[in-house]
């Protein structure tokens, strides 16, 4: 039997990627009974902060709020800017932000993993991403996956990945708060967001909708009281 | 804001098809704070009863022993015999178990999801397995589950489908007391213990042992405490 009436407070570490928006908010849940969870959001600076001195742009910011919301600590990681720049390039010489939403989440994927390893110890914090069974990108194939988690020496979770659109939509409904309508009212901080921000000052809006048609997003605003 | 306190008394049914082993029993675990759990263990009637007038065979009878150790609700849903026996035939004709175990798990997950949609109403049972990302078998390929879910109007659910090995096997440290030991000394009630029975039968334990190199299997036999 085990001792401790503590254990709970020694579970494992685990950075999930967080965006603000529903899915990854709800891998974050699903984590959290087995799993010390600190949402980690990606940055990459092509946004300006609303106020001097926040030191994080306006899409991480509000992601900040949305992890407030629902209570569990939240740090930033950066990526370069070129990061950005490179996927708005991609995406406008593809038509569409596929290729460029897939490799911009390897490079953060990589960037997490190498912090998480960094932050180690005997047992660096897991990793974990909000991507569903049927998201087609961003998506890690096996070999991917045993490659990050090899060369780093980390967990890669994906506690979504068993979980279609309908269940997903359903959990979410039970344990969240969401505010959801058009992207460009409703900053949030995953990659599309930095790809339209960039192509939009460059472009103009009608390019970014031409590029981004479905263009509704979520936001977490809260847990459900349960 | 949600209203109320006894929201956890509405969370939707969950069933889980349950081995006894560490990782249907983690599956359930994770599902647990979100679904109201039941474990359901696919019966072929292959093996003895330990005592007449059990009604279940032996195997099962050690999983439901499985599940009340970890003090979640228990059924037993029965496959014809001739489904196991049809994969002991398969597993000496290939020499190897893959196939038929991934029969096997096609046929339980249908029948157990046309017994979820007949008990559901508005919201029949969402059905779940413990299978882990590097399961080869069993496991559905995309257009499979679809078409699951489609005819019979389930969600299927595969949480540690986002988990590696290392993971699961962490989690089920941290939350399972497990007993390891030789297949034959273990009674499980998985597939691969119903094929096991019938080759034994038929051609002896050296035969088995050839089919089945890997015999040694876990049996949770409780939870930790946390």
């Amino acid at each position: 039997m085990a001792p401790t009436e503590t254990a709970s407070a020694a579970q494992p570490p685990a950075w999930v990627l967080f965006s603000g928006g529903k899915d990854s908010a709800l891998a974050a849940l699903c984590l959290e009974p087995f799993y010390d969870v600190t949402l980690v959001t990606v940055g990459f600076g092509v946004d300006a902060a609303p106020e001097p001195g926040w030191g994080i742009a306006r899409a991480t910011y509000h992601a900040r709020e949305a992890a407030e919301a629902i209570g569990l600590p939240h740090r930033v990681v950066s990526l370069p800017e070129s990061v950005a720049h490179e996927a708005a390039e991609r995406t406008l010489a593809d038509g569409y932000p596929r290729e460029a939403i897939q490799s911009v989440h390897e490079q953060a994927l990589e960037t997490v993993a190498a912090a998480a390893a960094e932050a180690g110890g005997d047992t660096p914090p897991a990793i974990a991403d909000g991507t569903r069974r049927d998201d087609r990108v961003p998506r890690l194939d096996r070999p991917a996956i045993q490659s990050l988690e090899d060369r780093h020496g980390v967990d890669y979770l994906v506690p979504l990945r068993g979980f279609g659109r309908d269940a997903v939509d359903r959990l979410a409904r039970d344990r969240l708060e969401v505010a959801i309508g058009p992207s460009d009212e409703l900053a949030k901080a995953d990659y599309e967001a930095a790809i339209r921000t960039l192509i939009r000052r460059e472009h103009g809006h009608d390019r970014v909708d031409e590029l981004f048609p479905d263009h509704v997003q979520s936001r977490v605003v809260g847990r459900t009281e349960q």
